[in-house]
């Protein structure tokens, strides 16, 4: 494919914390403009006026969604709009040209029967089957020649990156997975809900969405291709007062005795041509500083000798190796960009 | 035993987070006097002067450690030294009279071997024998009758209390436990260190301690008396940003299919007679911030039908439950009070 | 007035954040039984049930508002339902013989016009006139003898408090004012905005209600009363990330030279036989979490040789010296118990 | 002045926050070569083995300051070094050729007798007077044209670019100034010490340095200039628990009537051509989470009929337009580049 310069973007659904992470890196990215943001609520003001943060870096007017005007205007159509809005439109733009990477779950999930099991009957079925699942690092080729990509979720990114050496290997006990994940706030989106209070959030710690998290079937279906055999996984989420952040601690029982030298050994083989995976070295564990605003998977791997438990730690930005900064490595692959464009640089800290 | 009246307290190390958590709930308890503060630090200076919250309630001179002095003036002493600080001074302590409760780690293990291996060599090997383990909800009549009481560890505690219904009651595959714990910044003391720096840990999330966290033998200790059996479990601890809080998220995995409504019985039924362990409701999951400032252990079980995984959440106040709270029930018992004096009320919200 | 022994006291609209923080400082009070709690919003459940801290403690069913029946069971009536939903109900509640304490707005100003103008039409307007202010310091003989106290604002609070020795004894240039105020997030409330989601507050500073912020003239009918003269104010409130906590900063153009430690003596002499202000000695400043959760106001003045500004800062928890405590101090005043009755004790830190 | 490419650039005392803020937009300016980075602590250690946020971004070695060695390797050196650290070398590096930008408070001030009242004696009192202030709004030119830049300390930039148009235009008493400024707490450091351990910040708000905050005289300094008159203001700084943002509120009194929309042409017309300060439109005001990692300075400004009282609001980060962004401004003037390159984008939000 010859790169495509000067690629024009839009971003649906621009006014969500997805779709403000999009934007922040998009205009440090060397070969894009961002032609159109649209925003049902706020359509027809200027996008800097309801982020000021944004004033003289994008004064862009906010529009409503209109497929085919926003076609015209796009190489590449990001959807940050909420789960079951985007399946609608998508089939319109891929008729009409643009290319679209999806961020909702609303692609995400192979099959009919279980999307329609956690969200309902999906409206454009073939779709399921014609995108590609937009992990880079599993699926860089088919990303490349893809139009539809169905951008992962947060939980799932750090996860699979976490398990995947270990499955890929055929080291541990299937039926042992144990995912005890944690997340910062800013995972639960930007309209107000009484869990997302300051004062409910700040200085608390709780588990949630224990029973079903629709971020179980995706992880599932993706461990089950890497394992070769249907994968199950004990999946706990938990809400942490900070901003970003995701830390996924992945407990798996060892099939064979080994050491934590060996893992990393595995790891680091594994992930030595990824950019934006970090093995860490044996005298550091991830933590979620460390990657904030950054595109990077921090990973740290341990065998416990007296317990033969080994544990995975998977240190991500929720926003953006979770999100939007995927989304864009993603646009790299299917535009024929270097893959890192615009993405390389360092955490915000402190 | 006769209820003594008007008990006098000593606390030894009394300007550290548990010392300070001590003396806020020693405040409000109608059956005792503080008769002595120490500290080597702050020796001379008053009590409010150092922490001004007290001023007007806690005017008391700070004193340095001087073991026969403080015996004269108190019936009871609460160490909140340092580990391995408070075992030289012990023995005089009782020999002079005074009743210790002690909430550093030097007399929470039972074999003086497995003390040399986590902390060095122990002074006072004897007193390991002697030492009641201050987990009432496990050892309230021999609590009653003790003269020296070590009080828990705050991960300890909530991981006891959350797997002991499962493992009196033979439900689980001993050694499949996985004990995932969060906590708040609190738990790592006041004296400053590079990694508890404000922003250091503001907006941030890690794993720590991962290959040998000091708490891990104490919880194996009193696991293995509750299943019968020698346990070994997977201990990971995480710090959280925020002050106060402590979450056990445990895993294990059930012997038999049964459902949640059945460990939920099981739970109610075991903690029946509790005051300070409370299950909670189906609909209901523990948050640290529902008991901050409280010396109640809120806890939830879960069983998986898909993975036959259970999952046990554990929440208390790693300075209330986990530590002082917990220390003044014991004194309570020791005193032949009403255990709960002084310890009712509920958490600082919001 | 005889002491009523076991008053009866119910909460209308118990489930906002000053509601919350008066049932934990009821629980803990000796003389008081709590009969009624009420929430439009979920009468019928029980307290605890939405307030998972509280069970155990407060098992009592919410019920709607209903004048006549809660009137039966209440001694004292506190009202903590937003600004202009008391007024409509409280002559009813003081015919039946219920005494008011209200948290709102609704009775603070003692001009119509006034209120018109920053509320709206009063309904009750007689009332405004028999209320008391309820700020001890101030008024603490006639809210003995009130059946209506109007209880004050949190900024109000701490800078009346802050102000009043210089506006006695004639220290300042009046029109020279200035109070920069700072409050934690739960002064907003429990109700989801976008202004208080976790994600929009949390690492952020910001100015609010820089116009006209509601608190402004009830400062100055106080200050005005004070000075004996007509008094306008520059203030302008900041947003803190924290959930409680409230601190003025006061600045006034000195109209003689002085030193600090003048003020010092007089501010002193000022509040020397009050409990709940507590003037900190010349090496110490106030920081809000040296207060929090106590009903104490920590004031500190400076006297700037350079300049001739005098500098007070004025530090409380907006919940309790700033609303609940401070309503539980004009109930012991009204029911003629000791004023610090259920009130003592210290801050939660850390 | 030919622009020169590829700048060689090193850091001294690279591991502090001031340090770590410098390399994080280091690494995004298309124009430099990072050759040295300094510690005398860490030195020996790969900088990322320090800060594992620079993992394969920025993995050279720490080294000793060693001042010949660095001058062959730099075209410019940036100072991160303590204050009092920086001037016993810096003529040094000035004969080798190097230009410097000094972060620390070491030139900032005009004269020696002001510099040793507040710091102590000056070893190289000669450079106070040949530096430069390094505020590029007010001396582009003689920045252009300088070989030492003081970089200005945070405080003094978000008051000085508050005050600048009201002092140039005359329009304020000029004794009526209040600094009331607050700061997230990056700004004191990365050291630690008992005031900035998380425990004791979180949940709290205090002011500081009330009596003697070194940044007022370099604050008069500057006023003094801009306003022709010997200025003297009174400063209170408060501490935010927060990582980044300071906000500065001033208040100064009005020689004459006007109205806030007067202030904002007089405000916008003053900054019309500047990148870096942003005048907000009429219904917005700063927060600091707007400017979190940018290099922008927001301000607004009010006009209270009543009190005749000008309020302006200033905010910036503390660690980029207060510190490391404005040195990275300075260079690209010192060196003949586009002043913002490197430096354009947009907050890290949430």
């Amino acid at each position: 494919m010859i790169q495509e310069r000067n690629i024009r973007v839009g971003v649906l659904g621009a006014t969500g914390y997805t779709g403000l992470e999009l934007l922040r890196l998009l205009l440090r990215h060397p070969d894009i403009t961002i032609t159109v943001v649209t925003s049902e609520r706020s359509a027809g003001q200027t996008f800097s006026d309801v982020f000021p943060a944004f004033r003289g870096q994008l004064d862009l007017q906010l529009s409503p969604l209109k497929v085919k005007e926003i076609s015209k205007q796009t190489t590449v159509v990001f959807s940050c709009l909420p789960h079951q809005q985007s399946m609608p439109h998508t089939s319109a733009f891929l008729e009409y040209g643009s290319k679209v990477i999806d961020l909702s779950a609303d692609f995400r999930l192979d099959s009919t029967a279980v999307f329609k099991e956690w969200y309902g009957a999906h409206v454009a079925p073939q779709l399921l089957q014609e995108k590609v699942y937009g992990l880079p690092e599993l699926y860089r080729d088919q990303i490349r020649d893809s139009f539809l990509v169905a951008n992962p979720g947060c939980y799932p990114t750090a996860t699979i990156l976490g398990l995947a050496p270990l499955l890929k290997n055929g080291l541990i006990a299937p039926e042992s997975i144990i995912v005890d994940a944690k997340s910062g706030v800013s995972g639960a989106g930007r309209n107000p809900k009484q869990e997302t209070v300051f004062s409910e959030v700040d200085e608390s710690l709780k588990p949630y969405g224990v029973e079903r998290h629709r971020h179980t079937p995706e992880i599932e279906q993706e461990l089950s291709k890497l394992a070769g055999c249907e994968m199950h996984i004990r999946f706990t989420p938990h809400l942490i007062p900070m901003n970003r952040g995701l830390l996924a601690t992945i407990y798996a029982k060892a099939l064979k005795k080994m050491t934590s030298a060996d893992l990393l050994r595995i790891y680091e083989k594994h992930y030595t041509s990824e950019t934006f995976v970090r093995i860490l070295p044996p005298d550091q564990l991830p933590n979620t500083k460390q990657v904030r605003g950054s595109n990077f998977c921090d990973i740290s791997v341990r065998y416990d000798e007296t317990t033969e438990w080994i544990t995975v730690f998977s240190a991500l930005d929720n926003l953006t190796k979770g999100a939007s900064g995927q989304a864009i490595q993603n646009m790299n692959l299917m535009c024929g960009l270097t893959e890192t464009t615009g993405l390389l640089g360092t955490a915000l800290i402190p």
